[in-house]
């Protein structure tokens, strides 16, 4: 046989295969509405797992070929249940009440002081509010908690060091939500007492990030780098030693703020550098144009657990734009996932992906959609 | 219908649907042989997408559902032919000549100083070797390039602090290999000069992250934290300082190491803490006993592209335990990806997998299999 020959071949099983698969969905359909009219849960792991079992068994050397098929055509098939069962599910409450809120923050929670980054993304996003400094991430947390302020201004991800993790534990340890989100340019400049000047300078302190942000300016002008907390700290500490062989890194408002020369702009080795940032607060806003939606979950232990759940965002278009797995602190072979995707929870496909999710993984949290 | 009588009709569907797949991966088979004969490429996208578009549009509501069976369709077809063209891949020559390397590193380089946590990695895997110490990870790759050291030993990610992406955009920048690895249990002591005890102490030193780890400690105490570049570099100013009033967090070795007393062990909030180091060196070395593939991609603009990988791993029952994305550094809208699952690429099929990688994605490193 020529290729044109296997292919006219394969042409006509599809068009049969196509037929069985629609005849499949609609019988699917047939089994939500039954299940709904019954209040039966849409997934049935038993009888699943004696479908693919029974197919892995009569497809000889193509078993775990069809196993894949079979757990594919389940998942669609369970994805297209989802939107006539999902209306008595505990994940719509949240979304509804969410949906009402008006966010509009006046006190503002960020960890640092006074000219760091996360008070530039803070002003950024609300002009006129008033911020209050806290020593650590956590301690951003227990404030929104407490009611101190309306919600915090915390960094996430930045494109060259990787996610803040802490964040994402808090998150989770704190049961709060992600209302919105802005993206920092950072760029950093040396700064230094007014008579200080390239020559003179012998040490410099930055944050680490920053300090390898800068690595080849530093290598370049042999100056020892030095670790601190926070980039404005640094400046802080360079402004009251008044010492001419000192420098810190930071931001030019950073500069501006205590008083400091800058003596070079954008030394940071890569073009692109950017700080996610987002708005994190006790209660879930939703407006009509959020288009991100960030979800933290752990996997039931089957094969292709991960792939079973991208394939449903997959069946529903949505674009994937963050994915992430870490091991779960107190488990070594758990695993926790972070994933962030285009969509809108008001869309009732994309809810109704949601709440499969919510059903069938071991651990399911929502944390926002902005 | 009751539950019962939908459900043999999905049997009697399933088993004529069953039927046609495998006429068609017997089909897809042939089309791979007459492809090897024909020195044509696996991958025919523009067939792909008229299979896709003629599917989808036959199928009515069902359309995007359609869509998604037959891509899972046409990349299990494809996972089964690679193991009959993939005897010319680019890829195979790699993992050819490194299966007959004997790596027996004399000459390690660590970053940081005696003490670190680095050094007990290298320690650990090789007890004979000599150490060269270096201030950054970037000089531990110079160092391997030029041949100063045999191979270093870096850590890649932490269960409380996530990846060390510097050290992963290094093996990129170096074009270098992992050949090892080794988990780390990471048990931080607050340790200080002779005279000190906790009555004495105001001020600690050490990494941000061992701060951070020890935050609950430190805050009982009342001690007010310091960040350094490394944990023994902490230790080291400590010791030489000589005032009662400083201490360091540090492993006990390192304590040891500077002659420091220890004043408490184990004082991390978290039971489980454990750094991954590996081993990195110019060339490839596989044992037949590896079990970690790890590798790097950036994805084709298709839609569920990072799915369609899933799937190939799926296919082979190839177990994923790490997954993260990161946005390329030097353009905001790719993404490279991070892959670690359980295989060995001396077996057949699991090269056939690397192949198809290889093959298909526009950026693709393999960064070793240990």
């Amino acid at each position: 046989m020529d290729l044109k020959e296997i292919r006219n071949k394969i042409d006509s099983i599809d068009d049969q295969l196509l037929d069985l698969f629609l005849q499949r969905m609609e019988c699917s359909k047939q089994v939500a509405e039954y299940k709904v009219a019954n209040n039966i849960p849409v997934l049935n792991a038993q009888r699943e797992s004696e479908i693919l079992d029974k197919v892995a068994s009569d497809a000889g050397d193509y078993a775990e070929h069809a196993r894949l098929l079979y757990s594919t055509i389940m998942d669609i098939s369970r994805s297209a249940q989802y939107p006539y069962v999902c209306k008595n599910n505990s994940l719509n409450e949240v979304i509804t009440s969410a949906t009402n809120t008006e966010f509009a923050p006046k006190i503002v929670g960020c960890q640092g002081t006074i000219g760091a980054y996360s008070e530039q993304a803070a002003l950024t996003l609300y002009p006129d509010c008033e911020i209050k400094y806290y020593p650590t991430f956590e301690q951003v947390f227990k404030a929104i908690e407490n009611g101190e302020v309306d919600c915090g201004v915390l960094p996430v991800e930045n494109s060259c060091a990787g996610s803040v993790v802490e964040n994402y534990d808090l998150l989770m340890k704190y049961d709060m939500y992600i209302n919105q989100q802005v993206d920092l340019s950072i760029s950093h400049c040396i700064a230094a007492c007014p008579n200080a000047d390239m020559g003179t300078i012998k040490t410099v302190f930055s944050h680490e990030q920053a300090l390898n942000q800068c690595a080849d300016f530093i290598t370049e002008h042999a100056i020892s780098p030095h670790s601190m907390r926070n980039t404005a700290i640094a400046a802080e500490y360079v402004a009251n030693k008044g010492d001419d062989t000192l420098a810190a890194i930071c931001s030019e408002r950073c500069a501006d703020v205590y008083s400091l020369k800058i003596l070079h702009k954008n030394i940071q080795t890569s073009s692109v550098n950017t700080t996610r940032f987002v708005v994190v607060s006790k209660s879930m806003s939703i407006k009509p144009d959020a288009s991100h939606i960030s979800v933290a979950f752990t996997l039931p232990h089957i094969p292709g657990a991960l792939y079973r759940v991208l394939s449903k965002l997959a069946a529903f278009n949505l674009n994937l734009t963050k994915i992430e797995s870490r091991p779960v602190k107190t488990s070594l072979f758990e695993y926790l996932f972070y994933l962030d995707f285009n969509g809108n929870l008001l869309d009732e496909k994309t809810a109704s992906l949601l709440a499969s999710l919510n059903e069938e993984m071991p651990q399911f949290k929502l944390f926002g959609n902005y």
